[in-house]
C-alpha cells in the first residue's frame, strides 16, 4: 500500500513554526509582528564577505570537493587556531549548514535504537535528525531556577545505559543561552572518559558568550577521539541562508565515516564556501561590534522581562536567546493569542512556546523562547506588546479555565 | 564503546572517487588525464545566471523558506509547464541538490528494512543513500546487450515482496544514457499499480535526450498518489556546486511529510535560488545549443568506441554517459592501470568502472561508463588513449593471467 513510512509520521513538525499561519493571518490584519520567535539574526551579513560572492570569477560552478574547498578548509584551521583549537584541514568536513553536521555525526555514530543524551530544554532540531538516524534521545532536565546549568552527574548516569552513545550539548546554548563553564565542561569529560561516550558538541554561537570565556570541547585534553563538534557560519557571520557548516573531530574513524556520507550527497553548496572564506579575514574586531550589539539588546530585554511582574528570565551567557518563565498556564496557548486576538498600538509580539524544546513531555508550559536578534529600539516596543498582553491575559486565562472547569 | 556505526561501516566509499589518489598520482608525474569518469560537464554555467547571483541586492543572507522561497518555487511551475508538466507551486519542495530529494523521498515513504526496486546498472549513490535510510536496494538487472531496455515486467514482479514501497527509476539514465520509451514508461505504471507501490523518478537530465522525446513520470496519467519527481538544476544548467534541486509531487502526505524533513534543515542555500530562478528565463534555444554539443560529443565518442577491436557501445539515447563492454576481464583493475602504468603521448584517461554500478556482485567486470563532458577534441584525444590502451593492456593482462595461474 502507498504509505507514509513509520519515521515520517514521528518526525515532528517544526515547533517554532507551527505559529507561522497566526502570524501570517495577523499581519493580513495590518498586524505588525516582531518575531522573537525564530534565531535568524537582523544583523547585517559583513559587506566584504557578500562581495566575494559578487565577485567569484569561475566559469562552472562546478561540485566542489566533497568535504569542501581544501582553500576554505585550510582557512578554517586559521579561524580555529585564533579560538585555541589546533587540528588540519582534513579534520574538518565542511557540511551543508551546521544542520548536516548533526546529521552525519548521529549516523556514522549510531545505529537504530541507539542512544544520544541531551540536557532539555535543547534545540528542537535534534529531535528530527533522531528521527531521520532513528535514535533516541533520553533527555535529561536543566531548571530554570539555576539558569539551566548543566544537570549534575548523577542525572547523567541515571540516563546511560548499554545503548547509550553520545552526550549532545549546545555550547553556548540554543535555547536558553546558557554557557558551560570549565568546571562543566571537566565534569562532561569525566563522564565521556568513564562510559566511553561521544560528546557532540554543537557551538554554532561560540562567539557570542558575554559572561565568561566560551570553554570549546575541543579544548578538552586526552578525549580526542571522543570529540565530534558540529558548527556552522550561520549565526557567527549572519549568514544563515549560506547552508555552510562543518563537523570537525580528530577521531580518524569517524572522519572516514562521515565522508562517506559527504560523498553520496556529492558536495556542499559552492557560493557560500566563498563567503565562508572571505570570512576568516574579517578584522579581528569584527565581533567585538557584533557581541557589544547582541549583549545591549539582552541587556534590555531581560531587565525589562524581569520587571514584569510574574515573569522570570535568567541572564543568558551567550548566544542569542534567553528563556523566559511567564504567569500563564500554557505557553502553547498564550503565544498563538498574541497572534490570533491581542494587539497592543496595532503590534504584537511573537514567541516560540518552550513545550517544544523539551523531550519530557509537559515541561516549559510557562516558558517561551525569546530570540534577542531585532534593534534595541523594536525590541522594546515588543517587550510593551508582552508587558500588555501579560495584563490582558490574565482575564483571558480566568475565562478559559472557567470555560473549562464548568463544560 | 566509541564505535562506528553498523551503516557508518556499511556505507559504500564512492566508487567513482575511489580511483582519484591514482589520477593525482598520474598528475604529479606529469601526465595529463582526460577525465570522462565524473559527471561534472565543462560546458559553460550560462553567463546571465552566474550574472543573476552577481547581482543579488540582499543585505542579510537570511534563510529561505523551508521549502524554497516562494519565488523561485513559482519559476519552477512555468519551467514544468514548459516541459509539459502541470502542477502547483506547492507541489515543489526545492532541496539541496538532487540527492536530498533522493533521500527526503527514501526517508518519507519507507522504512527500515522496506525494499526499492532499481533497474541496474544504477546510479551509484542510490546505494548511499539506501544505506542512510536504512532501507534494501532489490537490483533487477538491464542488459548492454540490448541497450539497458527497461527489464521484463516478469523480473520487477520476481523481486516484489511484501516488504517492497517503491520502484527507482533514472531517466534518461545514469550511467547507461538509457531513455524511456513511452510504452515502457506505461509498463511501470502498470505494474505500480498494480502493485500499490511508489515510483521515484529521477529526471536530472531531462533535457538531455537525442532519440525521441522525454516522457516524465509526472506525464502519467491516474498515478498521481504514486508519482515522487527527484529534479535538479545541476545538469541542467551546469550548475552542479549550486546544489539545488527539487522533490516534486502531487501526493499532499508525502508533500506534508517531506515538509517536516525539509523543516529540520531549514532551507536549502539562498544564493543558488536566485540562479535557480534566473535559469528559468534562459531563452528557449538554450537547451538546443548544450544538446547539440552534447550529441556530436556522444557520436564521435560512441563511434569511436565501437570501431575498436572487441569494444561495444550502445548509442545512448540521453543524459551524458554510456556504458562500454571492453575486452577486458576487470574493469577495477584496469581503469587502475590506465591512470597507475599507462599513457600515450603524455596522456591519460579516467574511466568509472561499471562494477559500481551494479548492486549484484560480479556484474559489469567488463564494462566501464564513460562521461561525455569534454569538448571534441578532447574526447578524440581521449579515445585515442583509450584505444592504445586496450591494445597494450592485452599483453599486461595475459601476463596478470599468468602470474594468477602460476602462484
Amino acid at each position: 500500500m502507498l504509505s507514509i513510512s513509520h519515521r515520517g509520521r514521528q518526525m515532528p513538525a517544526s515547533p517554532i513554526r507551527k505559529l507561522v499561519p497566526y502570524a501570517e493571518a495577523a499581519k493580513k490584519k495590518g498586524t505588525k509582528v516582531y518575531h522573537l520567535n525564530i534565531g535568524q539574526p537582523d544583523i547585517e551579513t559583513p559587506k566584504q564577505i557578500l562581495d566575494a560572492v559578487r565577485h567569484f570569477d569561475f566559469k562552472v560552478l562546478e561540485y566542489s570537493h566533497s568535504a569542501g574547498n581544501e582553500s576554505y578548509r585550510q582557512k578554517l584551521v586559521t579561524y580555529y587556531k585564533k579560538v585555541g583549537i589546533d587540528i588540519n584541514y582534513q579534520q574538518i568536513i565542511v557540511t551543508t549548514g551546521g544542520s548536516e553536521a548533526i546529521l552525519f555525526g548521529f549516523m556514522s555514530c549510531l545505529d537504530a535504537g541507539d542512544e544520544v543524551i541531551i540536557p532539555e530544554p535543547f534545540y528542537a532540531n535534534y529531535n528530527g535528525f533522531a528521527v531521520a538516524a532513528d535514535i533516541v534521545v533520553k533527555p535529561i532536565t536543566s531548571y530554570i531556577e539555576n539558569g539551566f546549568a548543566l544537570p549534575p552527574i548523577e542525572e547523567f548516569e541515571k540516563a546511560i545505559t548499554p545503548r547509550t552513545k553520545a552526550i549532545v550539548i549546545c555550547n553556548p546554548n540554543n535555547p536558553t543561552g546558557y554557557l558551560y563553564s570549565r568546571e562543566e565542561m571537566e565534569r562532561l569529560k569525566q563522564i565521556i572518559i568513564k562510559h566511553d561516550l561521544y560528546l557532540f558538541a554543537d557551538e554554532a554561537y561560540r562567539e557570542f558568550c558575554y559572561e565568561g570565556k566560551h570553554i570549546s570541547a575541543m579544548h578538552l585534553t586526552g578525549v580526542d577521539d571522543h570529540i565530534v563538534m558540529m558548527d556552522t557560519i550561520s549565526k557567527r557571520y549572519s549568514a544563515c541562508g549560506g547552508r555552510i557548516g562543518a563537523l570537525v573531530t580528530r577521531n580518524k574513524s569517524v572522519l572516514d565515516t562521515v565522508m562517506k556520507f559527504a560523498q553520496a550527497r556529492l558536495s556542499p553548496p559552492s557560493f557560500a564556501q566563498i563567503l565562508g572564506e572571505a570570512a576568516v579575514d574579517l578584522p579581528d574586531n569584527y565581533f567585538d561590534t557584533t557581541k557589544a550589539e547582541y549583549m545591549k539588546r539582552r541587556d534590555l530585554m531581560v531587565s525589562r522581562l524581569n520587571a514584569m511582574p510574574g515573569v522570570f528570565c535568567p541572564n543568558p551567557g551567550g548566544a542569542f536567546y534567553a528563556i523566559a518563565q511567564l504567569p500563564i498556564d500554557d505557553a502553547d496557548r498564550f503565544c498563538q493569542w498574541l497572534l490570533e486576538s491581542f494587539s497592543y498600538q496595532g503590534q504584537t509580539v511573537m514567541l516560540a512556546p518552550a513545550t517544544g524544546f523539551y523531550g519530557t513531555k509537559n515541561l516549559g508550559k510557562k516558558e517561551v523562547r525569546l530570540a534577542y536578534v531585532l534593534n534595541v529600539s523594536a525590541l522594546d516596543k515588543a517587550m510593551d506588546c508582552l508587558e500588555q498582553a501579560l495584563q490582558e491575559y490574565k482575564s483571558v486565562q480566568r475565562e478559559l479555565s472557567y470555560v473549562k472547569e464548568t463544560n
